[in-house]
């Protein structure tokens, strides 16, 4: 039975994981036979939004206390992935992932990335095991890998220019496909960064987490 | 196309709406082409549960704008559901159910249901539109319908037994499996009451949220 490692960054599309797409990841691993943890960097989120105003609100809150609800409480600190535990690491996106695991949101091509985050992924990377990265994850992936790297964010143009700009080979993709870099093991779906519904999401990641096992 | 109501009850298992069944719900809405709006009360909720500790926070938290994380941000206030504007109703659970929509995780039998869930749960039943409760959630049938109403929270004895106390009829059922009142038009499925994993709840979400659109 493989077991993957899931990256959350909090819960809420707004300031952190995109929630549809962290269950879907989840429940196309558990369907296909793997095993799954969670993890997140125990760090302040960048900010707090009200989901239902867009408003920022004055609140703090924690990283890994917020990807807790999605995990149902099992969850684990990112200081303590170690990726000789995992045959893959996957991703699910939201502005979590550039707002709490590097600052994309705020920096596109100058961004950094979260030393604990960098580290995991490279990791991954470094061992040669497979890698899924979800919706505006894929802007990690130049950070991560060797210049030349392919994925996908979808079809957004400032998107797309900002990952070649950090390296990669930024490749268009529908909402329903993934795109795959044989020779780095990654693989990346465009998911909310085009889905106009929940079953558009679902086909890209179902399709991205049985590659990610078959890997 | 079929118009169903989501009534969410925050967004975590712990304090709020479980979080993978209410997207389960959303998802199999939308494969079984129905559309699907979602609503939650816009008052404080009962408390806030870090749910990575288990522990009580002394933060305060509106049922609605953490409701609206699930949603995406598309998300009404309770109040402005009419059910002339719908075809059936759907509740995914949660303690949420239990804390903030009715008063049942403290008082059990003797609880209480939040007057504006009443009023629109009981405006469903009136007009013989079918209504789907997940999880928890089915502690509010004996509320809503008339005494002998059947429902089914799956194994647990004593919400068996609070539910038969309020006047409901309990029927032990399986998690992939859901019962039906035909005579109310009201269905349940027990989700995480059993759910050991979310390929689990996925089954009994899926068959009752396909029966709900038959109905």
């Amino acid at each position: 039975m493989k077991k993957v490692a899931v990256i959350l960054s909090g819960c809420g599309v707004y300031d952190g994981a995109e929630i549809h797409e962290a269950v879907l990841c989840l429940l196309h691993l558990a369907r296909n036979g793997a095993r799954y943890q969670c993890f997140a960097p125990d760090k302040p989120q960048h900010h707090v939004l009200n989901h239902a105003s867009g408003e920022e609100s004055s609140e703090q809150r924690n990283v890994l206390t917020e990807a807790a609800r999605i995990a149902r409480g099992d969850i684990q600190p990112l200081s303590e992935l170690n990726a000789d535990d995992f045959d893959a690491l996957l991703l699910p996106g939201g502005f979590g992932v550039a707002k709490n695991l590097c600052n994309f949101a705020f920096k596109g091509a100058e961004c950094e990335v979260d030393k604990e985050v960098l580290a995991v992924c490279k990791a991954f990377a470094r061992a040669r095991k497979p890698a899924g990265y979800c919706c505006i994850a894929p802007v990690l992936i130049p950070k991560v890998y060797p210049a030349g790297v392919k994925g996908t964010a979808g079809t957004d143009a400032a998107v797309a220019d900002a990952f070649m700009a950090m390296g990669g080979e930024h490749i268009g993709c529908a909402v329903t496909d993934m795109v795959e870099d044989e020779r780095h093991k990654v693989i990346s779906t465009p998911a909310y960064m085009l889905a106009k519904n929940i079953t558009e999401a679902d086909t890209g990641i179902g399709k991205l987490v049985k590659r990610l096992l078959e890997m």
